[in-house]
């Protein structure tokens, strides 16, 4: 490799979902359902752990940027789809944080709630709000480990000036986790042997 | 930007400190001194923030990828010391995790405790020992937020089956943080504006 360029190549298929096509979606339902489709599309593609992420405009809904688990197909375990979603976010405004005076309100909606080094990478990122799917324990439930997170992580946020929803449509995403595992999916984790 | 390449430029000056220089350092002294040394040419080349880290193979002390700061410089909150390290490592390696029974042992060596993010970096990296310099208590103390780590986390880190060693040079390690406030250095936190 060239020492000094990292580069991360998303999939073609995202290209249908990205933000070039100027969508607008206004409810969480919608910004979720999104999402939710992500994840399943990233198992049909087998170009990733069944995660999908996207960052929106708070009041507008349009769509900045997306994200899947890219972590096997990218060989780093650190491209979850949110970290994805919140660098190309930050990438595209071309600033170091989301948030900022003469800037839209931003918000990350993800199919699952964040792992520890997500939860910490939200609160860097300049999101004002937070919009969760399937739950930690649903991950964990099918073999995902989420790792230490804070007990009162959503507290943690909220102090941080960041609104946390979660449980939006937890059926569907909870569903899109289940079927990863029935495919026989990798799960991947901190003992895991590649 | 290209939808689908998110790329990461290191400032050429790394390419000194690189690993293509096959550098050995056998110590966790030696080790601690060259990533203190990073973040000390991080500062004096204004490319980022006052730290540095890097992964070796910890029985030979083989360096296999170096990183800095580069937030402001990169336009990504993510961009700390240690995920471009272990980026790096893993990019280098060609797999998603640096533990597996065929490769060796590897280590990441920071200049300061990680944050609640690169702490939850940690543990999906597969590296088995985790070396610090400054505690988060001296990062805290000249305005780094380091975010909402549990209070147990080296506990957490070490049921996982990785070692923490912590205050390694802290006196030097903490004399960059507190050299980089003197010289006017952006102190980026959760609420910073840019």
């Amino acid at each position: 490799m060239p020492s000094f360029n990292l580069e991360l190549l998303l999939p073609p298929w995202i290209q249908e979902f990205s933000a070039d096509n100027g969508r607008i979606l206004h409810t969480d339902n919608d910004r979720m359902n999104f999402v939710i489709e992500l994840s399943r599309q990233n198992i049909i593609h087998k170009t990733g752990g069944p995660f999908g992420a996207a960052v929106f405009e708070r009041l507008s809904g349009r769509l900045l940027a997306v994200g899947v688990n890219l972590v096997i197909h990218s060989n780093c375990s650190h491209n979850h789809a949110e970290m994805i979603a919140l660098a190309i976010a930050q990438h595209r405004i071309e600033r170091y944080t989301l948030y900022g005076h003469d800037i839209p309100a931003y918000e990350l909606v993800t199919s699952t709630e964040p792992c520890t080094m997500c939860f910490g990478a939200v609160i860097w990122s300049g999101i004002t709000r937070l919009v969760c799917g399937a739950y930690s324990f649903d991950a964990e439930h099918v073999g995902f480990d989420e790792g230490p997170k804070p007990e009162n992580w959503i507290e943690e946020l909220e102090k941080r000036g960041i609104e946390v929803i979660t449980g939006v449509h937890r059926t569907e995403a909870r569903s899109i986790l289940l079927q990863y595992i029935e495919e026989g999916g990798i799960v991947y984790n901190s003992r895991s042997i590649q």
